[in-house]
């Protein structure tokens, strides 16, 4: 039994975890710690949650926190926490998986472009376990992450744009010069926090674009895509909201290299993704939605050619709190301990 | 293993009791059955199943259907489907647990009033079986559903009103006359058939109370309450349609007897539920709102009782598609089959 | 031409009205005054407003503020705000109408009620004021709001509440005891200010009753409704919150006199209503919802007696934004005026 | 006064230019046409419009409708409508301005192209008058539409694409080749038909792109875009449908020429939209929603370059049923009429 220690329990990505750990059949909750809402249960800040999980949050920096006897511990955490906190449960033997940009690049420069990119402190508190660190997307690093002491979870958008272009970029089905990503996601991956822009009345018939001016998210979109390509890519990248909860729905483009139909793409697609448990493939005559991923690990890539204009086309549809964040994390402990890698992501979600 | 028959497989009652029974550890399913669809795989329809229920839906007129080897069959159909397809499965031994109207009175009388209600034939296919069916409200009929042949499930605002309402009326603590049901449900009660007041534009930024004439489920209601009360109970009832997809929020109005306090309906709430699993109580000052009971097959009451107007008032709020129908229906089914009342639905939803 | 002087302008209160007054020919803006985004243009705040309204918002307190040469002022602002602003625009000679409770009672006593109720410094700023004020639900009041100096426009549901009420308080055909108001209303109610419960994902999928304790709009649908029927009348109300932006659906219950038809009643509201350019009258066989009213200044009342269960029942549809609040204003400043009373108010809304 | 007979009176696109003919001083509604509702008051059919638009409509077919004295005439209709009915109209004397794709293309070559991509009778039924139709984007061809006999109103995704690439492409600021339109809709743009997709619980929380085989709206985009840069253009269309009703957000990515910075293309599309009542340019760090068109005439565009990618980016911003529709043939009218460009469409729209 695999006994989990969870910083930032109340947050959309500690409930989010905490929802799958239950019905995990190797793993149990140990602690719940956050700063807010210590000496609470969890089940009254979340009353859904009554008589499934009632543990009382302990406080971060607690004595009791320190205490707890774990095998793994999920950072669900905001920049800046697991770089603190990480150090010492690795050093108690923990295994560490932080959701944060705080260990998805494993080298103080690159850390440094995107700490400033968000106007952090460049410098990372914990130089030698970011060396360390694997970037945690499952399907392009399983054997790093079986023996990694640190995992960086990706970023949701990242998710969603490396798995819809990497079969793609892998094997020359795209120009690496050009590409474009689209992508709209739904309010929830921006956490819980009330903000104007996401109050109900501003929202409910409203869609924009946001951070054009540079996502931090692009970072790890081009560092993964470049080792795929074993070249330097860069893309552009629009982070657009709209009124829906849960959901990224990312349109990718680029241009198609001569010779290269679609045939040949989808053929690519299905071959990359044939033994991958969670990605799926689908030609573009076949309907798809977000919600069909909707609640489930599972991310659908629809493949788009435009071969009218030499347009390579993809479309990638994601759970934004699942395969783009607690679920990946889950499949990466999965990993980590040498369990089934869809253990406790095996279970359909509910619909509508 | 419960080996399961499902007719309506298709429709929101039917998707709603796989994603269950996927989950149950007791229960397999046997076979799926519609009149739409036939020849399609369930996952074709509704792609989120895919790799959770690939099965073919077969014609509910075929002698395929009529061969399944199952030891329950569930009617998640309208009107008029259970009462002519049950009483050859109850014959082969199989039993049966009915979403409609059609066996939730246990007599031709009650029957043909019911009917006439909403502009069916009056007449009862099956009066036989009719005599001896059960109604399917778990906690108030759980004996004779542990020996039941056939369980009309109830209607999902009759769960709410008469959960909402059962202590009150047992134990005096609410004036029989004068009772008011204001039931506020989302659209997925209505089901998956696009019609023009649930059209998205149309109902996005719209409410409206419906069926002022009559609606159908005020007579299970007043059935189950005259029986609770030892007399003849009517209520009025006021169904209305808001904006939203999962849940029913029902505030229950009546006139507090001389000298009956707060103190003493909360306690009596407390009591009578206490050792229900799945229903819930508040007090007043505890905020609680649909979204703590969506997806999942709990019910929670909040006590709300005006001493200053001597008014009586408890809100009811459940899930429509768990504890208003297909939820429900597992925890009948586990009833009849001596297994405990909450297996397959003891894990937590998803949120937001 | 009416020069008007803004207080709060924004505020959904304020953007509202200048939505309003722009298209009214009669009025035209003096002056935008605010405490929040002092020195911006309105529509640098509210983009919609660009080439409409680009006037800059001036302090509340300061001198400019002071100065400006204006007709009428309206305080669309939060409690507290209206008593300590309106005695000097009195003194100036300016008519003032007030959105918050500060003059919706003239009686110190009354407002010591009100004002304990939500939590606030029980003695009002400007008792002399008060006494003169005229609770601002026109259709009941025009003739002393004609004359008035200082209006207390009325709450959003107490709109709904009292008009859906009046006619059968007003003649006998309702018991005066046992009368209960279930409101549900629209998020925009409670402003632009940005909260966990009005959180888009939060708010999506749910509704919830709130402030079970008390709400104080009860205490102005009580105040008028005994008023009208010439005796004390308590009323139990339950406010509502719903997932959608604009409209108020009050389900008003009570218990039928002896002999009172529903015909009876429907002809009392129909009379009634006959002359009131904003209230309207149906039978509960036609269909109307919320978005039939969503922005427009109209009410419309559904008759929906129930003869089985002797319980009388009207159901009251209204935008909480227009006829709740910004129209029900103008309509005032209209009357107070001697402008024709449906003056800027009489444009279609859009749909969907 | 220019009185106007409307065919398809009942549709989104019907009650759209109700609203706004409303609102304008210079033109009276002379008869409501339409194949559906024929006898009924249109505010039957929309209670919103009553008091405002109580007309009953007429049949299509009538000898009433063919009798009607008017100087223009709405076709509010789907394809192959316009074609049967505009040449009588037009040999009345009336004016056409025609809302479907029957008179976008003044070739039979490229409408019999259009037809046969949406699966229609590729032969026009009125040559003639296709010849001579003018394609109603008034800022591209005010001069045309004044004189003009009879105007194809433009596709609403095709409003959003040719206003966001018009200054760009007629001036070199993008690369001809590899145009990518990445465009999101609200569900209005569909019509008031209720079907599956549209389905309050299945679009609720659900995006998903469609007609990736092709859309019709791409001929018309290409066609004026060609036309503005002298040379053929191609491009990349991908119409996606998402949660909310009105709005379009359109993001259009293209190469940028070697040498050609942010600066230049701003400076472009403010020089080029200075004089253009209705379109508006924003720079990417300021912060635009489609609520800010939201019932407005209006269409935004912010210009989001990015140089270090090389890429041409722009963000169009339209309301799908003003701009994009009502509004923009209402605008057609006034040109026709030699009537202000504005008249009509110079209110603000209700927020939120």
């Amino acid at each position: 039994m695999v006994r989990v220690k969870l910083f930032g329990a109340g947050g959309y990505g500690g409930i989010g975890l905490i929802e799958l750990l239950i019905r995990h059949p190797e793993a149990s909750l140990a602690a719940l710690v956050d700063v807010q809402g210590v000496g609470q249960r969890l089940s009254d800040m979340w009353p859904y949650l009554r008589g499934y999980c009632d543990e009382v949050i302990i406080a971060s920096d607690s004595n009791e926190a320190k205490a707890v006897e774990a095998d793994v511990v999920f950072c669900a955490t905001p920049d800046g926490v697991g770089q603190t906190a990480a150090p010492a449960e690795v050093a108690a033997g923990r295994k560490v998986i932080d959701y944060s940009g705080d260990y998805r690049f494993n080298s103080v420069e690159l850390y440094r472009e995107y700490a400033t990119r968000i106007g952090r402190d460049p410098e990372h508190k914990a130089p030698d376990l970011l060396k360390e660190s694997v970037y945690g997307l499952t399907e392009l690093h399983r054997n790093e992450i079986s023996t990694a002491r640190i995992v960086g979870n990706p970023g949701c958008f990242a998710v969603s744009c490396i798995c819809g272009l990497w079969p793609a970029v892998k094997t020359g089905l795209v120009e690496l010069e050009g590409i474009c990503c689209d992508c709209k996601t739904g309010v929830s991956g921006a956490g819980k926090k009330p903000v104007s822009g996401f109050h109900f009345p501003e929202r409910y018939d409203n869609s924009n674009a946001y951070r054009l001016t540079g996502h931090q998210h692009v970072m790890e979109i081009e560092r993964e895509l470049s080792d795929l390509a074993g070249s330097t890519v860069h893309v552009t990248f629009t982070p657009q909201v709209i009124p829906m909860v849960r959901g990224i729905l990312s349109t990718l483009y680029g241009r198609l290299p001569e010779g290269i139909t679609h045939a040949r793409v989808l053929e690519a697609y299905r071959d990359t993704f044939a033994a991958e448990p969670f990605l799926d493939v689908r030609d573009f005559t076949e309907s798809v939605g977000t919600s069909d991923v909707r609640g489930s690990n599972r991310l659908i890539v629809t493949v788009a050619t435009d071969e009218r204009t030499g347009t390579f086309r993809v479309i990638s549809h994601v759970d934004n709190l699942v395969k783009g964040q607690a679920g990946s994390a889950l499949q990466n402990m999965n990993v980590m301990f040498g369990l089934p890698e869809t253990m406790g992501l095996d279970q359909p979600p509910q619909h509508p």
